[in-house]
């Protein structure tokens, strides 16, 4: 199994209705990716200062499932729709488990 | 639940054996934690250029849970011999589910 993690830092201008649109964009869209074995992402609980504001984690079979994720069509569009104009920072980590 | 994610970006000094220390001792650590719903922690799988290189992801029931986890005295002694003296960038999110 792949699980991908991504941490996303907005900018100081994003309104909580653009970061509400990034995960309810995300949430319609991942039921639709036949790789992905199991999705989350949230907001940040604000339970410890200094913290990035937005969190998805995804599962995998393998490499080919993550790529067909990241590279769906849809993902992108939502992507540079929802997501672009309001990131400030992004990390992202896959790791194999 | 709360999902806890943290990424690691380690020094470009950090050896192989520093890092493979962190994921060994947390992996030995989490299980004695009660609170821990469950854990997973692995090293970036090297498919995306500019990623960070360590994930840590655990599930707990609630706040306390998580700072129970946070705070307990031989986590905070595992980071400071193992995760600091190889830290460059560290990056977390609490979320709820």
């Amino acid at each position: 199994m792949i699980r991908h993690t991504t941490l996303f830092k907005w900018t100081a201008e994003a309104t909580e209705e653009q970061q509400q649109a990034v995960a309810a964009e995300l949430r319609a869209f991942a039921p639709t990716v036949p790789s992905i074995r199991s999705y989350l992402c949230g907001a940040d609980a604000g339970l410890v200062e200094g913290n990035f504001d937005f969190a998805v984690i995804a599962d995998f079979d393998d490499e080919a499932g993550y790529f067909a994720y990241r590279d769906h069509p849809v993902h992108r569009e939502i992507s540079a729709r929802t997501v672009t104009p309001i990131m400030a920072q992004r990390t992202s980590v896959q790791f194999k488990y």
